[in-house]
């Protein structure tokens, strides 16, 4: 049987390497996006598309901007202030967005079903454990097993880079010559990414550990 | 802890007899419903809307329509026919609506998480477990297990009726006095219920294995 996943694409470093991993390994990929009222969800989006465009697969985007609009996350339009700092600290909790990656999922696993796409596939990584509950190893073993009961074997759930650090997701993409200056990570609503915030740190950090400088600009 | 729970109240008998069952056992209850483009939407919704107003409780509606638009199932507006016959027949396996109650369980739980409340409650039951992969018991332990550890133990998935036969359920709403002439079950697009669905004679069977005629009208 042919290998074909969903990805949740998001715009971001781990998905947009996720992408490029799946199709080094011949799978048929396709992707989705999802808006659901974050600040930082209009860039986000245009790397999405852009990635999708580079990479000539399937993008569509799916909109929960009302299903989600009484969410209470600070990573949302109607929230308080997006935290400065490293992902290790609690502030960084502020920026959970209730059960995002579960409905994510869940969504993508009736697309994946219904369009005849063996599993779907998510760039949740072990940096984002500390502040993110369903980015966890043990969250996603639980959910794969949950969607894979609740589509009757139907859809599986993979999560290749779930014990990887952010550095050795940048590793990968280095090798599989990501795009990585059409990506976004930030997640102030701004379009220059700011380079304070947990998500920024982070990502100029993986780089600085592979030894090569992060292509996007930010802010002075 | 003040006992509280989010519940999916669909209009049908397992939803109205489980919200009737946590209010007497001093839940604080809210309520939430879903359309999502199936035939018979308008009068589930009425009936549930009826339902929440006899026993005073919040309910409110979110729009899937569009995110569930490209879904494959007999069940839903862009599908094929409603199968007549029992519900333990392979053909009602065409109303099977792909990772419904996945995506219900998933979104309700960023809404409870959102509103501090502490557990979802589903309608789910035994009868069911033929057709829908989402109801057995085996997926909605596992699906306990997830939203456990997506929410970061804030949110509890319980399902009291998930064991149960149909004819169960109605034994303990009869107890409770559920309002059962305010529900509706029948899968077709037609305000007066068919009688042939499987939902239909499930239903009918449940009344009649109680001794009870079901107070609802059918089609000649």
């Amino acid at each position: 049987m042919e290998k074909s996943a969903l990805i949740s694409l998001s715009g971001g470093l781990d998905s947009s390497t996720l992408l490029a991993y799946l199709l080094n390994q011949d799978y048929h990929v396709e992707c989705i996006g999802f808006t659901y009222g974050s600040k930082h969800n209009k860039y986000e989006l245009e790397a999405a598309k852009k990635i999708a465009k580079y990479y000539n697969v399937k993008y569509d985007l799916i909109n929960l901007e009302e299903v989600m609009k009484s969410f209470r996350s600070n990573l949302l339009k109607n929230g308080g202030e997006i935290p400065e700092g490293h992902y290790t600290e609690d502030s960084m909790k502020l920026t959970v967005v209730p059960a995002r990656n579960i409905i994510f999922i869940s969504i993508m696993a009736g697309l994946a079903w219904s369009r005849n796409l063996n599993c779907i596939a998510l760039g949740v990584h072990a940096s984002d454990r500390h502040t993110y509950a369903d980015c966890r190893k043990d969250f996603i073993d639980s959910m794969k097993q949950s969607i894979l009961l609740g589509t009757d074997g139907n859809v599986d759930l993979i999560a290749p880079f779930v014990t990887l650090e952010k550095w050795d997701i940048v590793k990968i993409g280095l090798e599989l010559k990501v795009p990585y200056e059409l990506t976004r990570s930030c997640y102030k609503d701004q379009p220059i990414a700011c380079g304070k915030c947990g998500t920024c740190r982070e990502r100029i950090e993986a780089f600085e550990r592979n030894g090569v400088k992060d292509p996007i600009e930010y802010e002075k």
